[in-house]
C-alpha cells in the first residue's frame, strides 16, 4: 500500500476500521491479480505494484462510513481500483509507455496483445467483485463510470492535436476521464453503506468535482514538473498531442502560440519542454492550478450540507484538499 | 439482422415470439451503438454493420423459452452481443485486422488507439445493459464469461507459435475464448426467463458444447477454407502463429510437419496456404471435424434430458447442428 505521505491524515481522520479496510481491499487486490493465471499474475503484479495512491477506494470506504470492514464495501473498492487499472493498462497501450511510477508497463514487458487482453480481465473482474455484492445498482453506477471513461478516452483521441478544444470541452473530458470514477467510488461507497438516495446523489457530485480538479492539477504537473516528483518529463502531453487547460489558457494570451502548429511543435522532449517553459510564462500554470482550488472550494462548501459523520467530513475534506495540494 | 440462411429453421421452430425479440434486441444494439456520441457510432456502426449470426442472442432467446417478447430478456441478448462485439474489436487490434466479414474493422478506419477505447466502451455498455435488469446472478455470470474470453487471449498470445501446445491445452482454450460465452448466453436467457438452478446450468452445459464445437469447426473452415465462403485468406491462424486441433492433430501424424519450426514456416499468405495443403493431407480436418460432430452429438442428447417446451429442444437442436454444418 503506498497511501502517500499527503494521504496520512485521511488515514488518522478514518481511524482503524479505515485502515483495516484498504489492507482488506489491498489483499483482494492481490488475490484477483493471482488468480487467473500465470500470464496474469505476472501482468497485473507488476501494474499493482507500480501503486498509487488507492484513492478511489479510499473514497468508497470514506462514503460507506463504516467503523468495522463491511465485505460489500472491500468489495466495490477493489472493483473501482480494478477498473482503474484496467484503464492505466490499455492507456499505456495506447501511449506506447515504457514505465508507470517507475515499474515497466505490462506493454512494455510483454507487448500490445498481452496488454490488451491484460485490461480486459482487469475490466471483467472489476465487474465480477461487484456483482458479488448483489447489488444492481452498484454494477449500474460501474458501468456508467466505465462507459465515461471509455468516451472521455475517445474524446481525447479524436481531439489530439486540435487547435480547436476549448476550456469547456476540455472541462467535459476531464468530468468523463476522471470525474466519473471518483464520482461512482462516492456513489458506491454510500449505496453500499446503505445511504442511497439524495446523500449517494450528493457524495457522487463531491466525487465528481474532486475528479475533475484532480485531472486539472495532473494537467499542471506535466507542464509544471518538477521530473522528480512526477516521475516523467515534462511535457508528455504535448508530445501525445492531448490538449489541457494549462495549453488552452496559455493560447489565449499569447499569439506566438495561438499560431503554433500542434503537431509539429513538439516532436522531441527537448521541444516538448521548451514549450513549457512558454506556456508556463503566460501565468497560464497558475491560473489552471485557481481554477482546480475553486473546484474544490465548491466542492467542500457543498460536502458541509451532506448529513455524514464529523469523521467522515473531516477526512473526505481532507481528501479533496489532497488532490490539489500535491507537489507543491 | 443477417441470422444467416443455416439459421432459417430455428426462426421457424422459434417462431413469431423470437423473431420479434430477435429484432427488438437489434433495435437496442443499433440505439447503444448510436447513443455515446458520434465518435463510437462511427466505430461501434461498422462493427455491428458487419453483423454476424447474432448466435449469442439467439441462445438467450431460446433459453428464455418466453413466446411474448421480455425488456429483460432483450437486455441479456443485447449484453452478451455487445460482449462479442467488444472482443471481436481487441481482436481485430491484436491481429492488425483490415477486414471483418469484408467491412473495415475500427482499428483499420480509425487506428489502434480509437479502437481499444471503442472495445472498452463495448464492453461498458455490455455491463450497463445487463445492470438494467436488477439481475446480479445475471450481472456474476457475463463477468465470469467475460473473464474467461480475456484468459482465453492471453493464453493463445502466450502459447503463440509454441511446439507444446497439446490438443487438451487447445480445447481448454475454446472453451475460454468462445465456450464461455455461449454458456453465459444460454444461462442468462434460462435466469431471465426463470428457469434457474439445475435447468439454467444444464442449458449452460450445453452452450458450452457447442461453442467449443463452434470454435473448433472455425479453426477447420481457416485450413480447409474455401476462402469464398469463410471472407478471408487460409492459414491466418498459421501466420498469427494460433496452434489450433488440425495442426497439432496434423503434426502427431506427420513427423516433417513436426519438425518444422512454426514462426519461420509461414511468414507469407502464400507459404500458410502452402501449409495448410500439408495439414490438409493429413487427414487432420476430417478427425478435427469429427471431434466437433461428436461434441455436439453430446450436447444434443444431454439436451434431451432438459424439461423444455418442444419448440425450444427442437430449435437449440437445429442450433447446435448448425454450428458444425457451416459450408459444408
Amino acid at each position: 500500500m503506498n497511501t502517500g505521505e499527503q494521504l496520512l491524515p485521511v488515514l488518522a481522520a478514518g481511524g482503524p476500521g479505515l485502515a483495516s479496510g484498504l489492507r482488506l481491499a489491498e489483499a483482494r487486490l492481490n488475490e484477483v491479480a493471482g488468480a487467473h493465471g500465470e500470464v496474469l499474475a505476472g501482468h497485473a503484479g507488476g501494474t499493482l505494484a507500480a501503486g498509487g495512491k488507492r484513492l478511489r477506494p479510499l473514497l468508497v470506504f470514506l462514503c460507506a462510513g463504516r467503523t468495522e470492514p463491511d465485505e460489500r464495501v472491500v468489495a466495490a473498492a477493489a472493483a473501482v481500483e480494478l477498473l482503474h487499472m484496467a484503464t492505466l493498462v490499455h492507456d499505456d497501450v495506447l501511449d506506447r509507455a515504457p514505465l508507470r511510477r517507475g515499474y515497466p508497463t505490462v506493454v512494455a514487458t510483454a507487448g500490445r496483445d498481452a496488454a490488451v487482453a491484460t485490461g480486459d480481465l482487469l475490466f471483467s473482474r472489476a465487474f465480477a467483485e461487484l456483482a458479488a455484492t448483489g447489488s444492481a445498482p452498484a454494477v449500474q453506477a460501474l458501468s456508467n463510470a466505465s462507459t465515461a471513461l471509455a468516451r472521455g478516452e475517445l474524446m481525447q483521441r479524436d481531439d489530439a492535436w486540435s487547435a480547436d478544444v476549448t476550456a469547456e470541452r476540455y472541462r467535459e473530458r476531464c468530468q468523463l476521464k476522471t470525474g466519473s470514477l471518483f464520482a461512482a467510488s462516492c456513489r458506491l461507497g454510500a449505496e453500499l453503506g446503505e445511504r442511497g438516495g439524495h446523500t449517494a446523489d450528493a457524495l457522487a457530485a463531491f466525487g465528481d468535482r474532486i475528479g475533475v480538479a484532480f485531472q486539472i492539477l495532473d494537467d499542471v504537473l506535466d507542464v509544471s514538473g518538477p521530473v522528480e516528483d512526477t516521475g516523467k518529463h515534462r511535457g508528455t502531453d504535448l508530445l501525445d498531442g492531448t490538449v489541457t487547460l494549462p495549453l488552452i489558457v496559455a493560447r489565449a494570451r499569447d499569439e506566438e502560440l495561438r499560431a503554433l502548429d500542434l503537431r509539429s511543435a513538439a516532436t522531441t522532449p527537448r521541444e516538448a519542454e521548451a514549450l513549457c517553459d512558454r506556456i508556463a510564462a503566460t501565468g497560464a500554470l497558475e491560473r489552471s492550478r485557481t481554477e482546480a482550488l475553486e473546484i474544490v472550494a465548491t466542492a467542500k462548501r457543498d460536502l458541509a450540507a451532506i448529513d455524514l459523520e464529523p469523521w467522515q467530513r473531516d477526512a473526505l475534506d481532507l481528501v479533496a484538499d489532497g488532490v490539489v495540494a500535491r507537489y507543491s
